[in-house]
């Protein structure tokens, strides 16, 4: 189990990297055997190729913005709501559960939203 | 799987609870065989009357209240950002996942917050 200031620090690079990167790099944050679940509910994607084609799909060139709003850290795994803005067109409030390996290396996703939330800017 | 609608009303009951009410009235609303973890990363609890003994102690007869601040429903599951103040002392924000019956009660709950997330009034 990773500490708290690790996973603190993988979080932060986690939503950095949504704002201002793309599918691959983002891809790169996970365990290349990480599971994936975005929304909850829907298809569970295993492994970092699904996850980039994920990324990919859901955000391609758009520009993207993000900030996290809240976060805790416990017992090595993550819970936290973040602000997504996507293509200056939507804007969405998501609570991300993580889980990581001692590299900091994000080794689950669980993302919790639904479509009410997505608010048109 | 219950409806977001019923997933929702089960959150809100679940914190008014935590605010104007005591251990059993909490535990009623969980299942008689629910999984708990509070914080993430410490003791797993199983049964009700487990849950029972746990916010007794965690609460006994301080005043509590309690507030919903950000939640998100997704397949049947809820994740949500709620403050407490207890005993008039100390306050705390939290993040808990919950899973549910198709009755609402709660199924599984994991509590993400760390000491340091606790603030002296």
């Amino acid at each position: 189990v990773p500490g708290n200031e690790e996973v603190k620090r993988a979080v932060e690079r986690y939503v950095a990297t949504l704002g201002d990167d793309r599918a691959a790099s983002i891809a790169e944050l996970f365990a290349e055997d990480a599971v994936f679940e975005d929304p909850v509910g829907g298809d569970v994607r295993r492994g970092r190729e699904a996850i980039r084609a994920f990324y990919e799909s859901a955000l391609g060139n758009q520009s993207v913005s993000s900030e996290l709003i809240t976060l805790r850290v416990s017992g090595g795994e993550a819970a936290f709501h973040f602000r997504l803005e996507v293509g200056g067109r939507i804007r969405i409030d998501i609570i991300d559960v993580m889980r990581f390996d001692d590299a900091g290396a994000i080794t689950s996703m669980k993302a919790y939203w639904s479509p009410e939330d997505i608010v048109a800017l």
